[in-house]
């Protein structure tokens, strides 16, 4: 084992901190790393927002959201963490939030030897962002100090809904940000699994002679959801799925699969193998789009039993709107490693089941030498989610006395494995920030790179009338247009 | 699915008809053939041995031996099976024996229509098969006619005691059958496992690139029982393990490992392979005997919680025996695909626990990107017995947000997956025979070119006097002079 990290003492800000990400993820994070002992002795986390509340209403905001998983902690532990929240009570667009905020930073400094670190947490709308940005470097809150101090910002997802305005906010953050003080988070590069990816592929010497051309038939990246759009008709009509979740966590995913190993597995490294790999991707042009992606929406249908609404009967939704709720996306990655190997995405809300998963399929063995037998081809799956684990499916002999194939699994279940809970994304995240640790974070190139890969998709889907748009039943794969993705190809999107 | 194969009608002659091999392992498996219709319908089965029954006789003991596992089937079908049975009383010395047996054979060809198609299995000592070989060739009973009739032989194990008498038995064979229609049985061959280790190899396209010197570290073939000798003493005394599990078992498991692809999975393809692989093993002088091989024999120890008695005190046991009750062997193959890559096989008697397995060790990962790691080397390991099966075990990452490395594991049950029951490997091994396939049986070849790979160790080990031999307690894991044989490279036995 390796020793554990424990930052240096610091602060921590959230903007947004009444917010829904910051009581559902964020304070269960932090709660949990401070009950494992992972957080410094000398830390403080204030919150900041527009509701009226003072240090002890957000101490028992704070405690009402994390109430579930104090059960197994002490008392004691429990209050002395709620003592080291504070709040700040005010509008993140009002200069007079930032200067209330700067002396009490200062304050908690001085009585708390949290030494001028801050880590600034934007969990906040996207237009919020500049507003926050701005208003820290007017104060100075940004700067770093002579000495060892630091100051870092968290981005929260979207980062820019378009190549233009994801170079804008870059821009904006560069004003007033180094770019080694800017943790852009994409939760699923925390998650267990996706950097489990890693270790599986580089840590053990016999699935990297696999990983490649010459064994790999394809890949298959999917992100199947069975709720709808929920409460989100506002956020999701601007996004859609190939901004939602393809321009970044699964072309984050498709990176993690497809870059080479670095010498070093740390922020530098990664940055560049993953960042190549979105280079090597061949872009296509605005005309052939739909020979690569397809789009839908879905419409009326049965998940587990009970009726779901069309995506365009949704409360909120535009009644002749062209937002895809699926998109399937065909890559062709042009190095030698995978030159000839499709790489598969697609993502849904309301399919069949809820399931991320990673599926390698290899190629069909050269020859086969058992007669009347038929080839199966082989395919190891990681799960991302749920069970997350990974999965190895190939030829065997069924029992008796011929020589008959057969598909066997092998399995390996995470949570089986180890019996104990694996960290919430989050926590991972926020706690490598806190170390300066960006490896598991996006950088600005990645996700201008993965903006412009995008651009004629959204060109050609934005250009085209909401006729175009196909639909699939809810509950369903997805639209029979996606299987021709593939389809031209011998392949077919596996069942999860 | 293949198409059933069904042999053609015929009879079996089972010389040794009230033995125990008989009664234990032939006659459960004719009787499974025939319950799942895969014996011809005109079948029949003639008993031959020297206890004194009438044909009702036999049929009752037939009954007897197999009645566990009629339960399941109807009592009619069961009958009929009786029916096709029948017996001679008589000393396979005696050539009145032959002749009864030839004019009894000649009348089922007439009343059941087996067409001159028959099957001797020798269910006896060694050094009976000579002389019922003799007697069938004076009487003409190995004669296949000019037709598609056939006549073929099963010969049991062992097949000589070294390689002068291997010799000596082939050519008294071959004075009265062909090569063709001598069928050499190793029932290791027919056990399903061992079986898959050909079709896990070769189809699927994901296991064969890894299986070579370049990702292979080391391999391990175990065969350990917690058994002692039993009531077996005058034939094991005369054996030992480096005879009675190595030279045909072990060795042929080795050659499933170690082979090339063979064009077809057919008995000429897979006989040159094998064949291929015993001729690449690297022979060693009588000098070299204890760099690469250690015996030893059990003395006292405690397995399961009871007592076990020592080899030399076992009755039958000579006190200044020199019988080997355990053997490990250090075999190295001069090929392209193996060269540098040991062959570690052990085997011994009144060990930890009963456990048949293949180990293959993968090499470390060339370089760990993960600092402070430790390095793991996958294992791949194939279960023969029991609970057959496949594993592999590699590093993945533990849960929790520091990078750290753990141990874990996939595994794939033969009988979980399929949920039937597996055929004995007798089973399988008849049904081939009946139809001409001599794939899963050894060749004189394969035979003579394994003695003749034994022969130094034979004689070093007899050369050597029996204060020479060490003992291991019952109930571990062997002599500690076996651990030495590998750690000269820096790997270790692995604990099955």
């Amino acid at each position: 084992m390796s020793a554990e990290r424990i930052p240096d003492p610091c602060v921590l800000v959230i903007f947004g901190a009444s917010g829904d990400l910051t009581r559902r993820k964020l304070l269960p994070a932090i709660w949990h790393l401070n009950d494992q002992g992972r957080l410094p002795e000398q830390f403080a986390l204030v919150g900041v927002a527009r509701s009226p509340m003072d240090d002890d209403g957000f101490r028992n905001y704070v405690a009402e959201s994390i109430r579930g998983f104090v059960a197994d902690s002490d008392a004691g532990a429990f209050d002395q963490f709620l003592g080291k929240l504070s709040y700040i009570s005010g509008d993140p667009r009002d200069p007079e939030t930032y200067a209330l905020l700067n002396s009490h930073l200062k304050n908690i400094d001085q009585t708390r030897g949290t030494n001028r670190n801050r880590c600034f947490y934007c969990s906040v709308p996207p237009q919020v962002y500049l507003e926050i940005v701005e208003q820290l470097g007017k104060t100075g809150m940004h700067e770093e100090g002579s000495d060892d101090g630091w100051v870092r910002i968290i981005i929260e997802k979207p980062f820019g809904h378009d190549l233009g305005s994801a170079q804008d906010l870059n821009w904006s953050l560069h004003k007033v940000f180094a770019e080694h003080q800017i943790y852009r988070i994409d939760h699923y590069l925390g998650k267990e699994t996706v950097q489990n990816i890693l270790v599986f592929r580089l840590a053990n010497s016999m699935f990297e002679p696999l990983w490649n051309r010459r064994y790999v038939d394809h890949v298959q990246i999917t992100a199947a959801e069975t709720v709808g759009i929920e409460h989100r008709a506002e956020y999701y009509e601007a996004a859609g799925a190939l901004r939602d979740m393809i321009q970044n966590h699964l072309l984050q995913v498709m990176c993690v699969i497809a870059m080479e190993p670095p010498s070093a597995f740390d922020a530098e490294g990664v940055r560049i193998e993953k960042l190549k790999v979105l280079k090597s991707i061949r872009p296509f042009s605005i005309g052939e789009v739909d020979r690569y992606a397809v789009r839908a929406q879905y419409a009326n249908g049965m998940i587990d039993g009970a009726t779901a609404t069309g995506y365009l009967q949704e409360e909120g939704v535009d009644r002749t709107s062209k937002t895809e709720t699926y998109a399937a996306v065909v890559f062709t990655i042009d190095n030698w490693r995978w030159q000839g190997v499709p790489f598969a995405i697609r993502t849904g809300k309301r399919m069949a089941k809820r399931a991320t998963a990673i599926t390698l399929q290899f190629r069909e063995p050269p020859h086969l030498i058992f007669q009347n037998s038929d080839v199966r081809c082989s395919t190891l799956t990681i799960r991302v989610q749920p069970e997350e684990g990974i999965s190895l499916s190939f030829s065997g002999k069924t029992p008796g006395p011929d020589m008959d194939l057969g598909t066997v699994k092998m399995d390996f279940n995470y949570e089986d494995t180890f019996g104990v809970r694996s960290p919430e994304a989050y926590e991972t995240l926020i706690l490598d920030c806190f170390l300066g640790d960006a490896t598991l974070y996006a950088h600005s190139d990645w996700i201008g790179k993965s903006w412009e890969l995008l651009m004629p998709i959204q060109e050609a889907w934005s250009a085209s009338s909401a006729a175009n748009v196909p639909s699939y039943s809810a509950g369903s794969w997805g639209p029979s247009q996606s299987a021709s993705l593939l389809a031209g190809e011998g392949r077919q999107w596996v069942e999860l």
